[in-house]
């Protein structure tokens, strides 16, 4: 058997340096069935990091339907076939009224990739606006909204990052409704900036959830003020739903939703397909026509027969399995339990999130110094026990736990209890 | 059962306005197996269009190891998989020993849009030459280089294009080797012009069959000047294979094998894993570590699992069934067929092409004109009669024939003897 070592040599050879795994020593997975993973020598891991695999890892629904389709017709849309129309007529249904008509495509990366130049061509204005902690994807358009790396080209300019709001941290010191209010104020300067540039404001790109700026906890409504700002200006409101879409979050069923506003423009992915490369972009008819009738688009694979029953399972497993509802009470368990641990380690300094899409942030001190290399000792600690999650947010200080919905309370016991065997062992040093 | 005109209304809502179908009266299909296609009132048709189901609609070894790596595990490349290392192993004995690594992605416009960075952090440039009836893909990247619609936002004035070769109409109004060099005199134009500019010389991206110019018939070394003006800048070349790649032209694998030269990056898609969304790009290694160390990519979907099955069956597929051999008889009796016809038919201009790539171009007059709303018709003719295929280059007046490479001696017989009877009914005029 090939040794990880030799496998890692093999990927350095064909896919280039700086291919990023996870982990000090990486997994090398051969098996998945719902929230379990298996590697080479047979040993069982806890998934409780991705969603990706929303309704579990190789649900066989999932799997029947990309087999049956796969096996009858694969094309695409410049021929019709039912399989698209009957996906968006049930995925429509999950949305706001005003939110009608969608373009299917591949990746997250590219509908925000259309999304982009939807906005363009609704307002006729090419500036963006979003935080400064952000990852909407990885074309060349996407990644001038990241500030990670600088994008290859350079920066066009046209991008305004925000500070991310941060819950722990928040700008003025405050909570509540002085929190928001900081938040609006920044978006406000950001949009004077704009419009005082050569590019104008097209559109607030924002993940409603901040799922990447660590998942701040933020009231409904917190964005209000911000979304008015935007459009007062011409703006149009993109919600990237590619991580808190579908049901994640358990209260509702959009990220979107949850905050309490519909945007123009709704990004979604990762989850869709269960693990099939399918995404789309989500709008009102004449926002699409906006685009559709400036751009010729078309996606070879975009919206094929077999993209729309793997999407379209998911869809169908979720309401029969009752994700959903399922995601909430975990989520609110494993919650609980997490703030009865973090009650004995004051390295804990909060546990957050909605749904099945939670976690912990760890800090050194009472100036909430995040607490990174411990955090990413308790992540490898966690991996040698044979529970896979992640951090991230400010100084990847926050444990990021967002595993199949398929996830029970068993699941979490395990977790939290996996958690508590890390913690009492590892160190809390700098 | 929905009729044509009730799913068209459904679309127009779901879908936005301007979603372009085939034929006046479009297709709506339901199953398909090799060559064939059905719609949904059992009426058959010859696929002699669709070069994405590359090794045939459904191939059954491919819907096997679609269906088998699903049930089994779906992940991405923060794992490690043997998956995408032994398909990356199999891939790269198909390339010149330059190519040695590669970056996977969903579609040839997400490879595309790759490989304009991947030009720009090696060169440390960003102007691009493409030709002027090019298409290389649809993200905000990639589509500034089609003339078809002005990108949404504008051009950026980075691209340069040259007239595309013609061979029917060649720019000095000879063949041969003036013929090339004309070419070569417009890409050394072009790269003055980006020297002169800002921008500086990057890239050329190039299909090297030219198939969205028409395929015009072009000697080995043909690029050669062309190649050699854009070196001399520091730029690089892009082979986008996503059309003539995977042995479509019979006498080789790759359309620059049969151009005769060996590109920097190489850029593949549609056919890879015969309808399921995978494409990749690929280059030498320290080019594609150019890229790698200037910019953290990563693509969730990218080199999962079950699309390195489907890609991996695929290339097995092309062996095992000789369909690059098969692609070299059958195109080559389709065409003998053809210039017969031809002989009959003044319209016909030029047949031309290579392996199951291949058409005939329809002109009017001495003068060339093309014979647009002739071939349309002749489109629409062939499709009345259970064929289907399309037309493209100039004035989309040649047919455009590359179906499925499993297509047979009796599959031509039965397409041109359909297209004796379509050119026999259709009146010649404008």
């Amino acid at each position: 058997m090939e040794s990880i070592a030799e496998m890692m040599a093999r990927r350095a050879r064909l896919l280039g340096p700086n291919v990023a795994t996870f982990y000090d020593t990486p997994v090398h997975l051969v098996r998945g069935k719902g929230v379990w993973l298996w590697d080479v020598d047979g040993r069982k891991y806890l998934d409780c990091y991705n969603n990706v695999p929303h309704v579990g890892h190789c649900h066989p629904k999932v799997v029947e339907a990309i087999s049956r389709q796969a096996a009858t017709l694969n094309t695409h849309t410049r021929y019709l076939h039912s399989g698209i129309l009957d996906y968006l007529d049930a995925l429509m249904t999950r949305f706001d009224a005003r939110l009608t008509s969608a373009i299917m495509v591949c990746s997250g990366s590219e509908a925000n990739d259309v999304a982009l130049r939807i906005a363009q061509a609704v307002s006729g204005k090419t500036g963006v606006i979003s935080t400064d902690r952000t990852y909407h994807g990885n074309t060349t358009a996407v990644s001038q909204l990241s500030v990670r790396k600088p994008p290859i080209g350079g920066y066009g300019g046209h991008v305004r990052h925000v500070k991310a709001p941060d819950s722990l941290r928040p700008l003025n010191g405050t909570g509540g409704a002085e929190f928001a209010a900081a938040f609006t104020h920044e978006v406000r300067a950001a949009v004077q900036s704009l419009q005082d540039s050569e590019f104008g404001v097209s559109a607030l790109m924002i993940c409603p959830f901040f799922a990447n700026e660590g998942f701040p906890d933020l009231p409904p409504g917190f964005l209000d003020g911000a979304i008015r700002a935007v459009r007062d200006a011409g703006g149009l409101i993109i919600a990237d739903e590619v991580q808190p879409g579908f049901g994640r979050l358990g209260s509702h069923f959009w990220g979107h939703e949850r905050m309490g506003f519909v945007p123009d423009v709704v990004t979604i992915g990762k989850p869709m397909g269960n693990g099939h490369p399918v995404a789309a972009v989500v709008a009102g008819h004449d926002t699409l026509a906006a685009f559709r009738n400036a751009f010729g688009y078309f996606n070879t694979f975009g919206g094929n027969p077999v993209s729309c029953a793997a999407a379209s399972a998911v869809l169908e497993v979720i309401d029969a399995e009752g994700l959903v509802e399922n995601a909430f009470e975990v989520g609110e368990y494993a919650r609980a339990r997490l703030r009865e641990l973090a009650g004995h380690y004051p390295v804990i300094a909060d546990v957050r999130g909605a749904g099945l899409f939670f976690g912990a942030e760890m800090v050194l001190d009472e100036a909430q110094t995040p607490a990174t290399a411990f955090t990413r000792r308790v992540v490898e600690g966690m991996r040698q026990r044979g529970i896979l999650l992640n951090s991230g947010g400010l100084g990847e200080a926050t444990l990021k736990i967002r595993p199949p919905m398929v996830f029970s309370r068993e699941n979490a016991d395990l977790l939290v209890d996996t958690l508590a065997d890390v913690l009492a062992e590892t160190p809390v040093i700098a």
